[in-house]
């Protein structure tokens, strides 16, 4: 996990001071430095603050850095949108509207997990855009496990089906948690063999959602004997643009992610382009040329990922990594975040500054800073400014595009 | 080509000293700097040698270099099996057996070309143990070209077999001669995909013995429209130990080897092997786990064999060879050989180390000549009359192994 230190107004996080006498003052910080449940209070702040319009993941933990708590950042919300040049106000969800979806979840037998919680996947925690909550249903001890993704083509062959229940089956009985997407074709078959020893699915809608209507039993069985997660609140229909997201919580709990059949520029593809981001093991199972089906696959596996027969393939990998203890995993996203908010001033030019760079094309934030000449701390501010006025998208890989 | 200088009792070859005016002396010698044909004696010579007992390529190639022709070095024949502890004469192949040999070849429509001759292929003749001569029947500029070996199962799919042929043309088309064993399944499909452009059939029998029986057809076809080569004398039936002699030719001739479908521990994959060995790019067709015929395909890609779906693959891997002309490929085998013979006094002692040295299981001539702390020149020497004696093996990569 990561370490920090706590003021009045901030929370600078710097791995170098884990152990100085500081770090005590962490426990009066919401981003726990060990593993403890939020309390129901911190937990109804932190629902409403990622609920609020214009909060992602990413800038939910710095606004959770920069103010302390989420019931100060719900406070902060407005100005901060207001000064990124936001012209009506922004929407901070209402209490009413957290009451109501804790009810929804209790009503479903979900429950909340937040980041940092002891039942909050460890390998998820550590990627940059890991979701605040996630709904839970289930058995939720499978989340503590390491686990291995399993994804792959929905009009998947016949064999490729067998193939992903068997070696789902495998990688079962040697400890590992089967994580997938509870798509049709290979997901499904994949959480079909996982069953009889552990698997999660990870929906891209609502927990309570029942998302195909073909796999609606099976999600059923999953919620009983897996688990399932979900980061959209309750009730929510799955769209297009939740997919995404959806993957990367795929790969983010796991330790690799394997492809069983993936054409060209399919959506398992994208998921191993993820993975390869959050720096997870990518496997794939090869294919014959003339199935269109094996394409991605066996682009893959030309491309670096290791080629995939038998479970042991996948062993032999990821041995090194299931010799580390989960619990070891740091968090370092932030790295040193500024001490306090820079001054108005500072701000104001650089305002115009970072928003004659930006475009349409998504930038890394990165290349931003050393294009714009200003301090890291400043430019976080402004594009958290800027993000919350709805004027910037984040994307992946550390990336913003103007909207 | 190797350059070297002649003398009157051995051969040197020396790269160093390519340019040198010394290297006019080359002209007398039947190792050609150049390509050019072997007068009618020395082919007849040449022939004698190579069928002599126990005169295997290497042994072949380090005698023409000591005694600076093959008549000089059939004469010295027995007494160097003498000196290597032979008992019974050494058989020297005789002039009626050699004159019955050309006037089979004569009479089946095939010639024999020798080692640096303008039609032997130059990437078989950059091979330690590269064949001195080999028959031939056909269109013998194809060995001119550059060509692409395809091999692989016997007992193929319908589908590998229908996508060797694809393949084959396709590398035709874009200027490649096929190269294969002619085989069942694969390497008959990828002959029959490459005669419109191109192919070789290597035989491990002679050249005028159809084997296997099915391929008759085949391979009476290849004689016309692509070309056959056998190192075997015509009229040998083919036998097991043929085949792995066989392959080495196969993979020698080529720029690299693809292998479609084959099974663990099948003879692709020793072909493979000797294939890296010989400094060959290594391609492999990927296929279901699912299917036996793809685990030795699919272990290749695991280790490093490039992945193959389409000839454009292979294009991409081979571009930077095709662009250096044939004729500009060194045979560096020799180094620097020994300048005379060692004398008498020097080789007692050495024999009866290196002959305890020696076992039954293969050890390389490099690891012996550190072993026994003796003169390079000595060592070949001496294993030189082992050989001729019948007392030790040459195998491949340059390795000895007692009888």
């Amino acid at each position: 996990m990561h370490s920090g230190v706590c003021s009045s107004e901030s929370l600078v996080f710097d791995v170098h001071s884990a152990l100085t006498p500081t770090d005590s003052a962490l426990h009066g910080s919401e981003m726990p430095a060990v593993p403890r449940p939020l309390t129901p209070s911190e937990r109804f702040d932190w629902l409403r603050l990622i609920r609020s319009e214009n909060v992602g993941p990413v800038t939910f933990y710095q606004l959770l850095a920069r103010f302390g708590s989420a019931a100060a950042a719900l406070e902060a919300l407005p100005e901060i949108a207001r000064r990124g040049g936001r012209q009506r106000p922004l929407q901070v969800a209402s209490k009413a509207a957290a009451e109501r979806e804790l009810a929804a979840l209790k009503e479903v037998g979900a429950s909340l997990v937040a980041w940092g919680e002891p039942l909050y996947p460890q390998a998820l925690a550590a990627i940059d855009d890991a979701p605040p909550l996630i709904s839970v249903k289930g058995q939720g001890d499978f989340l503590t496990r390491h686990c291995l993704a399993i994804v792959g083509a929905r009009n998947a062959s016949a064999n490729g089906r067998r193939f992903a229940r068997d070696i789902a089956l495998q990688l079962g009985q040697r400890g590992l948690v089967v994580t997938s997407g509870l798509a049709r074709g290979i997901d499904a078959a994949a959480h079909e063999g996982a069953l009889p020893t552990g698997t999660v699915a990870i929906l891209a809608g609502g927990i309570d959602v029942a998302y195909p209507e073909e796999n609606r039993a099976l999600q059923h069985e999953i919620a009983e004997r897996g688990v399932l997660v979900a980061e959209m609140p309750v009730g929510t229909e799955p769209q297009a643009r939740h997919f995404p997201r959806r993957n990367r919580i795929i790969s983010g709990v796991s330790l690799g992610v394997l492809v069983i059949e993936a054409a060209v520029g399919s959506g398992s593809l994208i998921t191993a382009r993820r993975a390869l981001d959050q720096g997870r093991e990518i496997f794939a199972v090869p294919g014959s040329p003339l199935d269109p089906r094996c394409r991605g696959t066996n682009d893959l596996i030309r491309k670096g990922a290791r080629l995939v027969e038998t479970a042991e393939d996948i062993f032999e990998e990821i041995a090194p990594l299931l010799a580390v203890p989960l619990a070891e995993r740091r968090r370092e996203m932030f790295g040193t975040l500024p001490n306090g908010m820079p001054a108005d001033q500072d701000l104001e030019s650089a305002r115009a500054t970072i928003l004659g760079l930006l475009s349409p094309s998504p930038l890394s934030v990165d290349e931003l800073i050393r294009q714009c000449q200003l301090s890291p701390a400043i430019v976080v501010t402004v594009l958290l400014e800027l993000e919350l006025a709805g004027r910037i998208e984040r994307q992946a890989g550390n990336h913003v595009a103007l909207l």
